[in-house]
């Protein structure tokens, strides 16, 4: 599989976020952009909405990689898509038909990816292996950038490798949370090959070599 | 009392904002902007959230006019004052505490309003005339920009108006949906003093001749 860094536009400037896009489009091997979009209810922050996919696509060849934080996903598939989005992730946790909207995701013309929070067991995710193009592991709690990454999230990836050679699953193995130099380097030995990264990208004065370091 | 057009962001370049932003600060006349946070329960649509509001903070002398179209309003007071909202409005729609919340936006050093959408009864808002510093009327149903003024809400306007004659009130009398040159003249004669304008303001050519008409 080959590995990707996946910049989190949630550590950009939300007052200029066609610039933000702007400094990962310049970046050598940046392929994909990460967008977070929180409701306030499933997690205690809010950010972003269709418009704000739909205004920066014209921009942009990124892939766009939409991680809804939301706990009725199932209600704005249809929105994001039609901005836009080319993956979009859900989450296990809240109520509601998680099959059937992945299936909707799909039928749409979009990837789709399944997400678990760092509490949640990684059993949960089996319902929907054989559904998706990407599994999703928070490595932090979602709501904030710039938490401190998680260590205890390493064997549910590990977990979720084993799952994907043993029954030759083709889906990305994807982390979201604290993913620096350091961090990302122990999820790539756990098996993860598609990188989130916010603070660490946005901060970082040698983009290009942070990339690298995680693409290989 | 001085009357004032508030433009509204949400019909500006979401990927631009600070860009949308400064249109409004060259206009002529301007002194407020209009700021739609929707979480994707109350209203159908999800938009911008604090990181937006601190974002666009430093590049502006425009008072930050906030309406918070969210079920849980009273979690997300805090955010929103810290980011630089200097008038907080909610709704009296959901299920929360509507007076705690008032005075929690007082006791942080912002202003409040209330609000009702168009097919709340007036008299909703008789409760909380005492505590606050606006009064807004939606002359659409909240979620969507670009939207037919709801002529059935001149009425309304006109009781609200009466009410703080009576009384005494101190609090402006905003709008928002739909208004422009037309609409926005009817609301003037029934007594609204604030006129947030989306569509109407960013897609006029003549932007300071649409502030003036309003503003007088």
């Amino acid at each position: 599989m080959k590995r990707l860094v996946a910049p989190s536009i949630l550590a950009g400037n939300h007052a200029r976020l066609a610039e933000s896009l702007a400094v990962v489009e310049a970046t050598p091997g940046a392929e994909w952009i990460h967008l977070d979009i929180m409701d306030g209810h499933f997690v205690p922050n809010l950010t972003f909405g269709p418009q704000t996919i739909k205004d920066l696509r014209p921009d942009s060849k990124l892939f766009f990689d939409v991680h809804l934080m939301l706990s009725r996903p199932d209600q704005y598939i249809e929105a994001f898509i039609d901005a836009g989005a080319q993956n979009v992730t859900i989450h296990t946790e809240p109520d509601y038909d998680h099959l059937a909207t992945l299936k909707r995701i799909r039928e749409l013309g979009s990837q789709c990816g399944i997400c678990i929070n760092p509490g949640t067991p990684v059993e949960d995710l089996l319902p929907y292996l054989d559904h998706v193009d990407l599994v999703l592991l928070m490595t932090v709690q979602p709501g904030f950038g710039g938490q401190s990454f998680r260590t205890d999230v390493l064997p549910k990836i590990e977990t979720v490798a084993k799952w994907r050679v043993d029954k030759g699953y083709q889906w990305r193995i994807e982390v979201d949370g604290g993913v620096d130099a350091n961090t990302g380097q122990d999820c790539l030995k756990a098996g993860a090959d598609t990188f989130v990264a916010g603070t660490a990208f946005f901060k970082n004065p040698d983009k290009p070599a942070f990339v690298a370091s995680l693409q290989g």
